[in-house]
């Protein structure tokens, strides 16, 4: 039923992509609205990665990593390979001989819900990797799974050539079709954080600048003095 | 019943905290008798810092980060601010905006029971942070919660005031009452292990230096050799 | 019934420990078969360290280190420590004074199935540890285990004298008596992935290199182009 | 951007679903390619009860429980609600009123991937409920979710409308599309699974009635009498 | 420096302590503004009980119950034992010979942030225990801890003489001197429920009742119908 | 490697078995000097079973239940399967149609550190399983593993002929060689047992039955009444 390898996904443009990769996950997560991450579980392999771009997706039966293999081939320059298991999995799916094949074609990174080994390789190659483990448990090659079709990976739907955004905070997913909104509403964000984050600098509480003492007040909130304890 | 925001809480004096910090965690956690250390989960978000301040209590809601705008006023040059919710929350209740704001006062750190965001800031910043997990989920301000009440911290009683050390190896807590008798016993047994330190490395065995031969036979230890397998 | 230390055990040849350790984890695991790997909670505390050596068991009961003492004598130069408790726990049984007195006998690292402390100097002595938990909780001495008998350690069975590998990936327990034909088994696939490295390098993909379209038709995998959504 | 209750859903025909119903969520589970299966945390808050319908979706904030009042209106006689917090929580959303509510609308129970309360009451009142926590901390009603739009629950997609069969083995859900031909596939293999039973209840091997000892050998399978140990 | 033993405890009045008990936890739990509820994963040894009464507290060391053999003098009739180890333990701590020596003093029950044994003999007895872990794996009696301190159970301080309610809900801690306002609150609350309970009966929505619909239309939510998908 | 499945395996006196049956699981892992206990996560399908029998092994691939079809011919009468995944699994190995065939070989029953389904029917036809999961997700029948070689199942080294033990409490191994000496120490622990059991109930201190006043005392213990507060 869910056997199936699907060629030519569509993407979103290379320009949003770009700019919401130096956005980052966090302000891409909040101008959507606060959806989209992937569950905190979902941790880099090495820190200090950020990247963004067209998820392909494999879905891949526990301890069977074969769907990797297929989906590498519907790989573009560019994109992230994002790989969920059927049910919950700790094997070691992916290590350095598939990084070497995945950087041949230019793809920029991994997002899996299950775990990679070869970390010391991965490393050094600099080739990015959000994992739910680390195992170096060595997997088979004997069920189909599928490529390319809409998988939840880690809480969250992904959809083939929705954007991906990675990096030290977690995994975003934008769906393709919101991505210039989500764009604009980050960059809108940046903005307003930068005239914060200036006044945040000078010693201005956020109480004053986002005006919450009257609310708080309305809400009930008591002050006083500690005692002569 | 909580919602109140107290205000000048007393603290331990700055030369007693400054030792405390410097002996850091697993020394001062052995000087009290073993007690005092949160759970083994609240892990650095950067390895390296070392600090020690008074604690700044907040008591927030799952996923609702006002409070910790309402603590940051009642922190004090030095303090570490230390937050948890009333329920279990993975959600990133703080991140670079709010570390710009605690560092224009003067404030050290944070120990958070739940989430924060913007690691690779709070990393550049040379912000420290305990947390219990990296998340970019954001939190609402819609809920009152408390300042500077008791709090319950990854397991540990924190009183407003209480000292804090913070390593690589976890968050200790201290209390304010007792942190001369802490550092006193602190002191002492950093002594005591720099003298069998000297001796273990010169290769004496902890069998010798701490007498327990006589103890492990007392207690029915046999020793033999391999046989031929 | 187990208050027994065992003294002059068995090891492996050294050169075969010396080859096995540049070999590397995922490597080693794969020759035997997928199997001899420990649960991948246990993490190194510092990135970087490849070690391999001879086995010393240690068998503790849960916040008691009594018995790593008693083990360190048993430990020859090149030797690694593994230490499990009898029932789960999270305490710190192992920090910077005893990696001191096991660095003076040679000992090449830790393996615990618990918690450690004092990271920091641990990192700085570049004694390498893998464990579950990092916790400051200190323990106590006052219940006999046993030393150099079988173990399961994050579970495997890890009988004194076999073979220890480690690294970033995690770590594995080679069988005394199966190190040599692991050993042939490990250089021969490290020579079979140099030769797929190369055309992964190139750009081959491994549907040709392994021959898997064939097999994957006949599974059932069939491939359709994206529809226009 | 999520801010929305969708009124008048399509739902899948009664006869199906009740069909599903009463095949259980394993056979469903099989039927559907081993897929649909929410995440095994998923429990029924009391053993026995076995309940099919269409789903009714709510997506909550954390802690926040609004949206089930919202939620409620939406649902018709026999329908499953599904209730999922955008990101992971343990709190206490549902009890024993909400619980009066759907009843009194005809509900046929809850799937909610956070905590629920009243256990004694909802066990009192039959009233099935799946849950991953149980939990007696409360909700706030402050921030607005959504109602019938898609969600991630405990690791599936629910689109609302779409099926969901739970009983003791867990929550499966099957895409109100698919519902038909997963009925049809249910059936078939309840049929050979009776003949099976029957087979092996007179004492067949399963290696004999499913034909496996050749494919074992040829895999390599070899068989031995234990020795003289 | 914390091996001490207090006697004579001060409780709450037994009026107090028996309806609280009546009420239950979620109740309570929200009459004292949604504070002092355990961690959920305290779970019921057997379902069906609901008890309160004075804790009289016990602080072991981790694999270790010594302690308890101390506290249990210091119980009184009706009163609740609430253990908690010094650091995360699942070690059994608790069986039948104790439950047997704790009903013959009067007390009504044990909650337990680690282990407990004989699962069906503490069924058998009737003895309700809330504990976080089943397990047999035995303890010493090598360390002291102290009886009638203020600990950290389950993420929750508990004085001596403070009142446990305890149900298939979990388990709350009210602080002594609180009681009586939260037992009025919680009757409060109770009568509120009724009302509402009769209502949402009768089919009337949460949406009406709490007059929410106008709230959540100026928050934003807006209601649309299902398209023709 | 390990492809092999052993026949005739050893197994131990049944008189010996059914005696250790009776005295149950925290019993005779005290006998054996508190080891043998499986992981507490090891929990009963349904409460109330409790059996013991010679161990028949199974070694699976994640994911993959083709073993226990050969383990099932190597099943004697009074049996007990144990069954491990080479890494952490939490898919359905086992259910009902696996079940009937154990049944009608005489099995006893099932323990397993991965997951089962048809809880329902295991319930219904009373057949024991331990299991560390609930989960109807299916497995594949492709990779060999191995019947009746040596296991670590759930913490614990498990050889093939070893007895379990399993009830309420979890699940314990005793070595076949040890049966008969663990056997006697069960009986003289469970009469000791009895004799401390009717002094508890008659109200006795566990501090005077054990004399542990004076030890307390020479650790340090302090009495205090409590204080005015």
């Amino acid at each position: 039923m869910n056997q199936v390898a699907v060629r030519n996904i569509h993407r979103a443009e290379a320009g949003v992509i770009e700019t919401l990769g130096r956005l980052g996950v966090a302000t891409v997560h909040e101008a959507q609205g606060r959806t989209g991450l992937m569950q905190p579980y979902m941790r880099p392999v090495w820190r200090g990665a950020r990247i963004a771009g067209s998820a392909v997706t494999a879905l891949c039966h526990p301890g069977d990593n074969w769907m990797i293999h297929v989906a590498i081939e519907q790989c573009a320059e560019g994109d992230i390979l994002v790989v969920a298991p059927t049910s919950a999995c700790d094997t070691g799916y992916f290590g350095e001989l598939l990084a070497t094949s995945l950087q041949a074609h230019g793809v920029q990174g991994l997002i899996i819900e299950a775990g990679v080994r070869d970390v010391r390789d991965l490393t050094a190659m600099r080739f990015p990797v959000w994992s739910r483990y680390v195992s170096a448990q060595g997997t088979v090659k004997e069920t189909l799974g599928s490529v390319n079709v809409p998988i939840v990976c880690a809480g969250m739907l992904v959809n083939p050539g929705d954007l991906i955004v990675a990096d030290d905070d977690g995994v975003c997913v934008v769906a393709r079709e919101q991505a210039q909104v989500v764009l604009d509403g980050s960059i809108e964000r940046e903005k307003k954080e930068a005239a914060v984050r200036a006044r945040l600098k000078a010693g201005e509480l956020g109480l004053d600048i986002y005006d919450m003492r009257e609310r708080l007040a309305a809400k009930g909130l008591k002050y006083r003095d500690a005692g002569n304890d």
